[in-house]
């Protein structure tokens, strides 16, 4: 099975890195995908669904099934998160069967553990994401350093705590993977096809 | 200039993935080199050197200087050591000046950091660092699983140390280089055709 995870920092360009190694490797790729199932199979509202798997921003989000909203308790805020994160685990699972694809982030490295996939991690120093951000965001979203700094923060806490709830590694443990690419010094388009040769090599490795 | 830093965890396959890959790349090789050539400059035994730079076992060893032997206070040895230290700065320096080379070790990333090395970290599973000890070790040598963790450990400790003296950074922290390399799953002399590509593809960007 052609299963290759990727794991990334907020900035370091993780997800294009994924989105343009599945186009060269005509792999699948999940991410955003995963939430539009899940939202698909639930009834739940997909912006729902993405805030409290992605933000864990529970209390801010009233639960939507279909068009009706109904305010709902703090334990059941907790088992809708539980069932949400299950529903994840099962439809991470039906996707790895389809055939070879790239997943995004969800901790899917350790989700996906039985069907040993390629787990990169792509990380990068805080100027250098702070950089990449900054050109990806319109003008509308334009923040200032701290502010850019305190996200990028947030959203890798966000990601280490979930990653805590889903097994028992440390996200961004070197450990955890079978390659840590730093792109501070390049360009996505060019780690791009270095890191296909290597799945290419990893995956052709496993067929001898 | 065209350096690759190989920093390793003792077992992870980090120094023969280096040794093939100077071959591969006809790069200049250092490892017992720096040690000889501290001898040399110094006077010193080069057993002497190296059981002060690698292992830190500063009370088990006299110093010697030529064919003479004295013993020495504790201070002295922290002179003594702090004396090697400097020298092995120096000498890493010239050797980086020399010409395209791969350096084991040393924290030898940090040291030349002015010459903006391609800093390399290899590790490994504790499971495969045994195996690989093992592959590798004479049958006088043969120790025992629990004996071989305890000497990974504590190489790994000691070069820990090594580095939080060289640096302010941390041994083995994913931050200090620019790719971290998980050999669990992979014999050497199949990662160091990638390490190559990967080597040839990072100097060429920097000569564009």
């Amino acid at each position: 099975m052609k299963i290759i995870t990727i794991s990334r920092e907020f900035g370091s360009g993780g997800r294009e890195l994924g989105k343009r190694l599945a186009d060269q490797l005509q792999f699948s790729y999940y991410d955003k995908e995963i939430l539009t199932e899940i939202s698909n199979k639930s009834g739940l509202d997909e912006g729902y669904v993405e805030k409290i798997l992605e933000n864990g921003l529970l209390r801010q989000y009233p639960i939507t099934y279909g068009h009706s909203f109904s305010s709902i308790l703090p334990l059941q805020h907790q088992l809708a998160k539980t069932e949400l994160l299950l529903k994840q685990h099962q439809i991470l699972k039906e996707f790895a069967q389809k055939g070879a694809c790239v997943v995004i982030g969800r901790g899917a490295d350790m989700i996906l553990r039985e069907y040993h996939p390629l787990n990169l991690f792509i990380y990068a120093d805080l100027g250098a994401k702070i950089s990449r951000c900054r050109q990806y965001s319109s003008d509308k979203e334009k923040l200032t350093k701290r502010e850019l700094e305190k996200k990028i923060r947030q959203v890798d806490d966000s990601r280490a705590r979930y990653y805590a709830l889903m097994s028992d590694g440390q996200w961004g443990d070197k450990r955890n993977y079978h390659l840590c690419i730093n792109t501070t010094e390049l360009t996505i388009k060019e780690v791009v096809s270095f890191a296909a040769e290597y799945a290419k090599y990893w995956f052709g490795r496993n067929e001898k």
